[in-house]
């Protein structure tokens, strides 16, 4: 087992992310993963080192460390000889120094949208809209939403919508689509004068079988049979009614949330 | 205006994350910035590249081009050469290769969460958690949870809980500290038996008044005097019973996350 250490001057979630989107690369090796935040100062650096070298010594094996680390002083005490090093900023800082014909101010970041204070408010907004416009409790706020998600129960609306909302202000609503709708085999009235904003997501038959099993076992609910009349009463009416749809069931909460802005273009607003 | 665009064969959340953080760096600049998601094939890979000529005939400037591309053929078509190309995995892995002695996989990686269904419930049930104990509905669940923030209202601890449980898998409950609570000055009884996953978070007053002003504008909730004693009493709570605690005035919602995880030793769940 290979230690790997995420180090950042800042939160270190993009230092984490990336290190393992490259780790995932070397996917029959066994990685202990560790992710080191707010590592500012040179203090703190050496504490970093200390249960680095510490881990170093009882395992025998180089430890990877992948930093983001602006401070060169605080970034250059991780050159150990016993440690594979890559930093993410020094990579990459002196091409764009010479590619923008600037200085790179090595001030610390602000990367996650505090820095502006109106663009923080517009990401808190969003929460308390994809929140409060859950699960169609209420669709007296639709003109506000940026896209509306519609599908059956359990097929991942709710998590979408507060990720489009958390990490990209997006307001995002969400109608479920319930028996009487999927009846009717229409599209229920609140949504038809948000036409354009609409999005549906759609679900393999048998995973959402396990997922309301997981929930409600032995109901009509959770029943196969249920699962399959509602997931093709609903695609029938997204596909009747001309609404962009995807299937969940092997995404990300990332990867759907990514595909519904780029369906309907939509951009982040912070 | 500089154009920049960061292009992934996946979300390229990432890619876009690294990308700006990298961009901060040159903060006099003015950049017009483009995510280009889901560029996984040759085909795709040429129609973003004539967008991206299409700006620079335009503009007459080179663009910065970030990529995470894992398909040599595909990426290698952004190296252009009126571009400014640099790859965040081109970068890293030839060392990777050799440091773990092991060929990368040039597999598209899973790397948010999706590839194991177990970790994916976790992260699922996490986020049905903390909607379902939010701002002290009930406490019955308390048990359950991995962590319990307390803080007067508006202070951020539901989109702090939300960050944590869909970025993390973390199950956050919070409670909010009301009038009652503060005017006797205790603990809520309703807290006492998990003290050790008690979380405080609090604001600095003139920010707290700026935030429910917006809110609910010309109320005693929002007075500065309101504010003011709430505040105090909030933290004079906190400090007699030795919760560790934030302030959250300067802070995104990922430092606010990452910190308390920090303090009190939580980790990734998924």
């Amino acid at each position: 087992m290979k230690s790997v250490f995420f180090i950042s001057d800042r939160t270190g979630i993009t230092t984490e992310s990336l290190g393992n989107a490259l780790l995932t690369q070397f996917g029959s090796v066994d990685f202990r993963r560790e992710v080191m935040p707010f590592v500012d100062t040179v203090h703190k650096a050496d504490q970093a080192i200390m249960k680095i070298n510490n881990h170093y010594m009882h395992e025998g094996i180089r430890p990877i460390v992948f930093t983001s680390i602006i401070n060169p002083e605080i970034r250059n005490k991780f050159k150990l000889n016993y440690v594979c090093y890559m930093d993410f900023f020094e990579s990459f800082i002196p091409a764009l120094e010479e590619e923008i014909g600037q200085q790179a101010s090595l001030a610390i970041g602000q990367s996650h949208g505090i820095s502006d204070e109106g663009k923080y408010y517009k990401r808190i907004d969003a929460i308390d809209y994809s929140l409060y416009n859950d699960d169609g409790v209420t669709s007296k706020n639709f003109d506000e939403a940026d896209v509306i998600l519609i599908g059956v129960s359990r097929v991942g609306k709710t998590p979408t919508c507060l990720y489009l909302a958390i990490n990209y202000g997006i307001k995002a609503a969400n109608y479920p689509l319930a028996e009487t709708d999927l009846k009717h085999d229409k599209l229920p009235k609140a949504l038809v004068p948000h036409h354009g904003k609409l999005f549906g997501l759609t679900i393999d038959v048998d995973r959402l079988h396990f997922i309301r099993t997981n929930r409600l076992p032995n109901t009509e609910y959770a029943k196969i049979s249920t699962c399959t009349s509602e997931i093709a009463a609903a695609e029938h009416i997204m596909q009747v009614y001309d609404i962009p749809y995807l299937n969940t069931s092997r995404r990300s909460i990332e990867e759907i949330a990514v595909a519904i802005m780029q369906s309907i273009n939509l951009h982040r607003k912070f």
